[in-house]
């Protein structure tokens, strides 16, 4: 398990009460760290306070070590700009998507960069409000943080391994262009597709399988947040979007006109270039030649998934990946099971010779 | 549980030893129907028969009650030709994932299409040969019937019911919009954002999150399979592919210049659409404002996750969802849980009580 260390900081002003900010509060009171809060809405700091996030800040509070600024993105910079100005002896992060846009925007604003840092974590969804804050937000969840003074970063390395996140130091405008393709983009993508499925016919959603509810599930995150996040990061996230056009577009010529040379290649290539992306990926749910799926038909009832994994769990089977389908109109389920690929053979046979049903195995 | 039902063909015919040709012979072995098999290679048929899946046709065989074709896309229609001239007597269908361009063909070459139903099985992936057919792969799986005679398309229904399938009946034309829709743009779509993966830089993979994983999983897709079916779909895919350009285009032209009126309303407008589509989507998995998502905290070791759905199903809770994350660097995972939202505080409560850490909640 990754534990926490000590926090570098005795006192941390918060601003923003949110998922974030108080969520940061909840850890930083853990360590005994004397929170305070603010909020353009009264009521959030109230809440939060409530929640033990911290208390409001009162004139005459002593200056704080570090102020996050936990707003969002739209007024990230100005929140930031007047957090130097009004604690002028404090180390200042952000905690925003985007992050060369403020860069810039203190510099042309002549703020004190010298003791700002920005950051961001790769944790949760933001948002939710502080009713959804937890303590552990952000437990073995990478943390960026960009460039600054030496010192404030090794000081922000530290506070965030003491709220149990993994930091990751890179440049504002790499992060910048990483988060427009790893997470903007797919965004756009997926409301792309699931735009599409407003007018379609009762009949051909009754069709819909696993494919299109992966590729769509995020397009139904909160308009209101991605509106700024994309406007903020809009030049790296133009350079992806200028990519996906161009091969849209190849696609176009070559299904207008299967039969000229080079159609067929154009369509094989992309998919190719999609099967060598996708393995580029990470971790467990990189698709990856080292894992296999079963697909194991259960009766869609409260005790039958638990069975199954705990029987799994008895057999010493690590799963690597878990999903569950339903099959309209009918009372089974489907769990698509992703295992090792050298033990895949053993489980089937343990779980055919455990009554279990296998509707499918994919390669 | 889905039943099947008797099998209303005493000899059945299948051309085509892969998976879903194999499943479909040893389904109907249950039922005692007679199975004879074909396939262009001699050993694929030898491999179903040692599966049980049927025995080979031998000259002389009596003329079967059914033939089904189960071939690739790119060579069904001329399979389907001669299979309709081969057996004179026969009801005939093929399974194949694309319909319309299969009823042109047959009619353009005088084929006796008063003996044809075009079908398709929405069952598994259309890959893995006959080691991976089950006799139960079509379990409460839909089942597309196409346009034939009222009474060939009778006699298909109950040969799809006596699978264990749900049949759907619907025109070629219908059924291969439906699925251009559903099925082939994500498909597309997911192999262009991966595509877009192949030249990322280590650090940004790194920030893989939940988002990009699942907009490109089914970029993993067998593109020898895939270049068929799209090649075969083209035209209703390129109708679609051409709302995604212009969809694409209105959000290069909005990112472009941000002060522009209209600008912002074009990104949040199609954000908005994607929240309308994905709620468009049936069952389990559409994302829908009557479930709620808890994010649990795992150890990354077998019993975890068993013990956490064994408990679940002690409490009587259905989940409607799950999904397993991982995270890089860290000793534990996170399982995203999602339940109706009338009982997700009751169980967070229960789940706090039982010692589990939540590390977030997605409303």
């Amino acid at each position: 398990m990754t534990t926490m260390t000590n926090a570098p900081f005795e006192r941390v002003h918060i601003i923003g009460a949110g998922l974030l900010g108080a969520s940061i509060g909840l850890a930083l009171r853990e360590h005994n760290v004397a929170v305070t809060l603010a909020d353009a809405s009264p009521s959030a700091v109230a809440l939060a306070t409530d929640y033990g996030a911290g208390v409001a800040l009162e004139p005459g509070s002593p200056q704080p070590d570090l102020v996050v600024v936990a707003v969002p993105p739209d007024v990230a910079m100005e929140v930031t700009r007047s957090a130097l100005d009004q604690f002028p002896e404090s180390t200042v992060i952000d905690v925003t998507s985007v992050k060369a846009g403020i860069y810039e925007g203190l510099r042309t604003a002549g703020a004190d960069i010298a003791r700002f840092v920005g950051t961001h974590p790769m944790a949760g969804r933001e948002r939710g409000g502080a009713v959804s804050a937890r303590s552990d937000l952000f437990t073995a969840r990478p943390w960026v943080i960009c460039e600054g003074e030496a010192g404030a970063i090794q000081l922000v390395e530290s506070f965030v391994r003491s709220l149990g996140a993994t930091p990751i130091v890179m440049s504002a405008l790499e992060h910048d262009r990483a988060v427009a393709l790893m997470s903007h983009t797919p965004q756009l993508l997926s409301s792309v597709m699931a735009a599409r499925l407003s007018d379609a016919s009762p009949t051909a959603l009754s069709l819909a399988g696993g494919g299109v509810r992966v590729v769509t599930r995020i397009a139904a995150s909160d308009p209101a947040l991605w509106i700024q996040i994309v406007q903020a990061n809009a030049e790296a996230i133009t350079e992806h979007l200028n990519g996906v056009k161009a091969d849209v577009d190849r696609l176009l010529e070559a299904l207008g006109d299967l039969s000229a040379t080079g159609s067929r290649s154009a369509i094989a290539d992309l998919l190719h270039a999609g099967n060598d992306g996708v393995s580029q990926l990470p971790g467990k749910h990189g698709v990856s030649t080292a894992f296999a799926s079963l697909i194991v038909v259960i009766d869609d009832t409260p005790g039958q998934l638990a069975r199954l994994l705990t029987q799994l769990g008895d057999w010493g089977v690590n799963l690597e990946d878990l999903r569950l389908e339903h099959s309209p109109g009918a009372n089974v389920g489907f769990a698509d099971l992703t295992v090792k690929k050298d033990v895949v053979a053993e489980v089937e046979t343990k779980l055919i010779d455990g009554g279990w049903r296998i509707a499918g195995e994919v390669k």
